[in-house]
This record gives C-alpha cells, structure tokens and sequence, in this order.
C-alpha cells in the first residue's frame, strides 16, 4: 500500500498506535505534548519540518521571512496550548549558493520572531533543497494546557484575528498575480504569521475557556479535530467570519469565494478557541463565529447549497 | 560570502553569538541544551538532520535501519551529558513511491533503538527526498550533566568500544565493496549504533568524571572540542585505540590505515569521555587512550610521521 493511500492522519495513527506513554504525558494528538515534572509545570514541545518547494519558494520568500515564518509557526503551536516559550532549536539543511549574508537575514528574522525565545541549539548540514526543522519547548502551570479535547455544548467558537489572508496571499505568490498595497498586504500574512502567545496565556488563565487550538490548514478541518477530541459537534454562522478588507478587495478583483478562503486555505496562524458564553474574552481581537453543539462534524450556516462540500474536508 | 567558506562552525558561531541566555541556561556548544528547572533536575534537548543522500542511501539502508539510526544518534547525545531520555519527536518529509510497510518498519526500527522512550509528537509532509529531523528531551540532576568543558590536566582519555567501524562499513557501502561476513559487521555499526545511555548515566554519577561527549565525527575532531572547551591539550597513544577484529581483517583486505579510520571516520557513537587516574570505571567497556595535558591540540604518539597531520583537522 502506498503512503499516500493512507493520508498524513492516517501516517500519525500508524506512528502512535501501539505505544504507552508514562502517566500524565500527553504525546501525538495536540498542537504540543505535555510532560508534566515535578516543579508544577508541564514542559510543552512542538515541532515543525519545512521544505522548499513544498512550504515555501526560496526564490520569492526573502531570508528575514524564511526565518520568521520558521520560528513564528512553531511558537503558534505554544501559544495554542496557552505556553510560554522557553527555547528554541533549529534544524537546517543548506544547498550550495546560499550567501553568509543569506544566512545572517534568515537568523534576524528568526530572532525577531521569537521574541525573547533564546535559540539554544540545532544542526546543521549541506544539502539538495533547502530545509528546515524547529523544535520549540515551552511550559505552562501543570494541568493548564489548553488542550483540543474539553470543547463543551453551548461553548462560544472564536478566533482571534481575519482567516483566509495567508491563503490569499499564497495564491497571489503562486500565480503570480500582482502585488499591489493589499496584495503585499495578504503576503505578509502569508509570510510574516504573528504567533498569539500573549493572547494564548491570557486564555489558558480563564475560567471556562474550554478548548484551543492554532489554525494552520483552515477551521474547515482543524476545527474538526476540536470536535473528534472532545466529542461534539459545532455550527459555524459564515456571515461571522472575519474578513479582511483586504481580502474582500482582492477578491472582488479576481473572483475569489472569500469564504472558501477563509475556511479552507490554511497558515493564518490565528488561535480557534471554545469557552463557555458567560466568559468575558479580555482582549480585543476576538470574533465569535458559531457554537459547539452536542453531535459531531460542523453545520455550515449562512451560506448555500455549495458550501456543504466543507463537511467533508 | 559563500556560506560554504564559513563551514559548519563557522555558521554555528553566527548563529550563537549575540544572544543572551537566561542564568543556568546552556545553550548550543555541548552534545544538548542544559535547561534548568524548578524541581532539582535539568532538561536536556537535542536534535539531528538526516537527509537522503547527504546522510544515507536509500536504496541501501532499510528502513528499519533507518528508523533505529534517527533515534539513536539523537539518544548518544543524551548518553553523552549522562542524562535519560524523556521523550522523542520525528518530523519526516517522505518522497512518493514508499510504502506503509516501509512506514511500518521505519517505526519499528525507531522503536527499538528508542528503548522506553516514547514518540511524543513530531510533523509529516511530502518531499522530494527523504528528509528525517529527530529530537529527544532528556533530563538529568541539576548541575550534573557531563560537558565537554571540564577536562583537568592529568585525566586518562577514554572511549567506550571500538573506533573506525562504522567508518569502514561506510566505506564497503560507498565502494560496493563484497559484503563477507567481517564486512556485514562493519556496516552493522555503521547502521545500528548503539546511544551509551546506560554508560552515560554510570559517567555521570561517578566523582572525577569531568568531561564527556560522544563520537559523531572521529576523535581526531571530537577531542578538540573537549580540549576548546577545557582550555587544555591532550596526548593520545594511537596504539592504544580499540579496533575490531574485523577493521583490522578488512583493513588488512583492502591496504586501508586503521588508525585513520579510528580517529578520523566518525558516526562510531561511542562515548569520548576524562577523569581522574583515581577513578575506577564500573563498566568493562572502557578503553584509556591517552591523556589530558596542560596547553592545546591534539600530540599523536605512536605513529609515523604521516600521521602528525590529524593534528590539524
């Protein structure tokens, strides 16, 4: 059987299946693992594998992006769990040709993206494509991690920012469509992702947030693994999805669905969170887009007939 | 500037410096990062690239050798500063064309290298070409991690098994040499290496060990490392370096230098490690192959003149 029958979720079974972790440790199945120890804290560890040609083009992404895109995407997954990030390690494989000066952007905006996450080790090696891996460990206080599993019926379903920006943005790169202000607009989003660490701790320190994750391959499936964690169901009213002026402009233009972009096409990198209606959400940037109900699989609201096709992903 | 005319430590350094680490923390330099934490213990990270064709051949190594090779050489850095692992994470870019039954064996492979130390969590994508990124998270008493920075003057240098194995089956692999039974032997170690965690946690107890580090490289170039980052120097007796039976018939076979193979051939995954005369080794693998002096460099005795070469690697 080829691996490809099989499908990435498929691979992930095939690798947990069988194994039994330690009591307490969390392993495949969330956006980090969750090791608890003995200070009160639980170590959280992400990882994340970028390769050319298939996550990015080396020859249009600049080295300040590469590197921020890097690290941003991994401290996303911390965030998700309501962490903090204590260190960083970066994997990277180099073809022949990249400059020193090449090398010193990437680790500027590496560095920028993480903030005050020291990297604190990695490897490094020659090789065909250019390549990628970081891992990020971060901790929280034991027990607090904002886990995929504890969404509840009658939950609230928020994100935290404008979906299908990033998606925009990559079309506009693949076809090669051209960058004017909004254009370069959705390209940054594209490139230049803000991990919501900030916005991740303060979730994971309320009462009755339930539920959390980061969207990186659109709500259209990664809300789908909240409801098979947790066991329900969830209706999503798509009149309620933020949207950004930018994207609603850019598509007028080519005749974009911005609302198939913005379930669907993935690497916002916003956080999609549950928490009961009587929370109070202490930040700004939040949008209620539909509520968790008992069932399973996400009712589409507000749209027509063609957009059912999204139960499916 | 060519990133290739900075070479790999080159880029290290540029990649290290201008940072600032929180106290007690570790960062790149050693076999892992040393992570203090609130509950007596340090965690320990390390992580590994292995790319296809850069790192191995696919077409030669099955993939349970594959598997057990990604996990292992991530688990001789734990071994190396005397910690346990705690968790590993694999992020794996898989070309078209393999099967679930290779996927099957890989793990397996991982698996069985990996001891009791569970998968916790990693990433999946497509590739051009085989791209495997190993990390482990390991932990060790506060303060008692083995560092390559604390060799004393008057330490006896040690290894823990045979050198230039794994650099000769290399060589059979490269040159499609016959695979008679010695040479099976050889390839065996250079595709299952054992981590020496149970040596490593032994080192790591015992007063007297200062500094320890494994083999990934060849001594020839490991040793200076220790020596760097001590502040010291070192005399190794070249007729004291433990070779197998079989490199020495293989060697014997093809006219190949087996002290060169010992010092310079690397990925042996044996332990390098110094202390004091006094202290008495508990296990039987440990071979004294010179000592620690005052000054710097690597003096070979021992050997010909062709040999005072290696001091420059």
């Amino acid at each position: 059987m080829d691996l490809a029958s099989i499908g990435e979720f498929g691979l992930i079974e095939r690798i947990r299946s069988g194994q039994s972790l330690p009591s307490g440790v969390m392993g495949i199945g969330d956006d980090c693992a969750v090791i608890p120890r003995g200070d009160g804290l639980d170590t959280l560890v992400t990882t994340d594998l970028l390769l050319e040609d298939k996550h990015f083009i080396l020859s249009d992404i600049t080295p300040f992006q590469l590197g921020w895109k890097s690290a941003s995407v991994n401290l996303s997954d911390i965030a998700a769990m309501g962490g903090t990030p204590v260190g960083s390690f970066l994997s990277i494989g180099l073809p022949n040709g990249l400059s020193a000066e090449w090398m010193d952007d990437f680790i500027a905006g590496y560095r920028k993206a993480s903030g005050g996450c020291p990297l604190l080790g990695g490897d490094t090696t020659a090789a065909d494509k250019l390549c990628i891996n970081v891992g990020v460990l971060g901790e929280c206080p034991h027990g607090k991690a904002l886990l995929r599993s504890g969404a509840k019926p009658g939950d609230i379903i928020y994100v935290t920012g404008p979906l299908g920006d990033s998606g925009a943005g990559l079309k506009i790169i693949l076809q090669g469509l051209k960058r004017d202000e909004d254009a370069l607009k959705l390209i940054e989003r594209h490139y230049l992702p803000n991990a919501r660490l900030s916005e991740g701790l303060v979730l994971s320190g309320l009462e009755g947030v339930h539920s959390a994750m980061d969207i990186s391959d659109g709500i259209a499936s990664d809300l789908e693994h909240i409801l098979k964690a947790s066991g329900v169901g969830a209706e999503v009213d798509v009149t309620r999805l933020p949207i950004s002026a930018e994207l609603q402009r850019v598509s007028a233009l080519y005749g974009w669905d911005t609302i198939a972009l913005a379930v669907a096409s993935g690497e916002d990198y916003e956080l999609l969170f549950t928490a009961s209606p009587e929370v109070k959400i202490p930040f700004e940037n939040h949008y209620a887009i539909g509520r968790i109900v008992e069932g399973s699989g996400i009712v589409w609201k507000g749209t027509g007939e063609h957009f059912t096709g999204f139960r499916h992903f």
